[in-house]
């Protein structure tokens, strides 16, 4: 892992009509970006396609020309609605077929009479795509261009992602610290716009919640890649809500 | 509520640099989903954008010229960091202004001294827009063309999702039926992939899950707005797995 000045950059495509109906409720999506976040990595867009290959080839296609890697969750298993291996070839233009290696590796969990057609779907591995290890389950995914296909279950996605971290160019972490207000985000939003402007080169969220004591309360979430220039905008919020604070 | 024999379809753009950083985990998403899919509307496309101008407006356009409504979370408070009425606006091509209902209703909860510039950006609404009633914190939300843009707190969301339900249009509903294989993915995908082409008409997934036994298991579920179809593929499915179950 080297970290470099230039900003690195992801997308995120969840693949799965169950995701769309409501019936799964995904996890990978927020696990992927809080672990994106510490590498230094910005994840700047998301997008949830259904089991259509058309709709997957499009998104994955919209995403890979923009960010520096893109991430893919579900659709790489043996039934016949796990189409995305097919549709990340179709993406790039390549041929796909049984990878040997692949083949190998789903022998190491299955017995030979065991590994059918369908199971044999899930050795289908684009042309010149590395593959990623899968220690759960073996079933592997892989990495193509800069395109990253990973299992749709939480706990192989995990251990997928800390399979090819340590492969990936991150950038610079971008710190943040964040200050309770103890006020409404009414009061405050007048003073914060002006110290955002004074600080271009932070980001400040502010970010509502219903606090313990039943009154709405913020979060102001400061963030730069420059520790010096985080902690005078951090020392102006802090002011700032001194002056606005509730008992 | 009218029910059409027409697709009734939709997509959800959220809005916000804390579900992208992971400091924030989405809980709409699967909320709204599932919400649509008892309404009998389809969610096609989900995506994730953060909170710059041009990527809401751009990412905006894309669902709404695509789906029959477009339901948009985050980015209406009163701070700098919520744009998305002004992004929401700038896609239609239409002014907008402190609209004089909105300031009405924030009078409902906030004192008129109180009404500082900071909580007058809450009643931005873009011209033509219908107000969506805010029943937890009176800031409202809105609906415009195919586009409906609410709150991104969930409690708020969920309240504004049961004001504008009423009002739309509605599908046939999908109905839907699960059967639980007792059975490994890779041992069911092939005589699965026969009875899928057999039923056009009907879609069916396969959801694997780790069993209370610790043994991998999978979800069939079968989806079909037609009852009739449905049984006959659900009756196929439930036959195929007598077959492959284990003991």
């Amino acid at each position: 892992m080297v970290g470099t000045a230039e900003p690195v950059t992801a997308g995120i495509l969840v693949i799965g009509d169950e995701i769309l109906s409501g019936r799964t409720k995904d996890k990978n999506i927020g696990y992927i970006a809080e672990y994106l976040t510490g590498l230094g990595i910005e994840l700047r867009e998301v997008r949830v396609v259904s089991d259509v290959e058309e709709e997957i080839v499009a998104a994955l296609n919209a995403l890979r020309a923009r960010f520096t890697y893109v991430f893919t969750t579900g659709g790489i298993g043996p039934t016949h609605d796990d189409i995305t291996a097919d549709a990340v070839a179709k993406a790039f233009g390549v041929g796909i077929d049984v990878d040997p290696r692949a083949r190998a590796m789903l022998l190491e969990y299955i017995k030979p009479e065991d590994l059918n057609e369908a199971r044999l779907r899930m050795a289908r591995i684009p042309a010149g795509a590395e593959l990623v290890a899968n220690p759960v389950s073996k079933a592997p995914g892989f990495w193509i261009g800069n395109v990253i296909v990973m299992a749709g279950v939480p706990t192989i996605m995990q251990a997928m992602l800390d399979e090819v971290a340590p492969k990936l160019r991150t950038g610079v972490k971008v710190l943040s610290e964040t200050v309770r207000a103890d006020a409404r985000e009414g009061d405050i939003g007048g003073p914060l716009r002006l110290i955002a402007q004074a600080h271009p080169d932070v980001t400040i969220g502010s970010y509502p919640f219903m606090g313990e004591d039943g009154r709405p309360n913020s979060n102001l979430v400061v963030r730069s890649r420059d520790a010096g220039k985080l902690a005078e905008a951090v020392a102006a919020v802090r002011a700032m809500v001194e002056t606005v604070r509730r008992p």
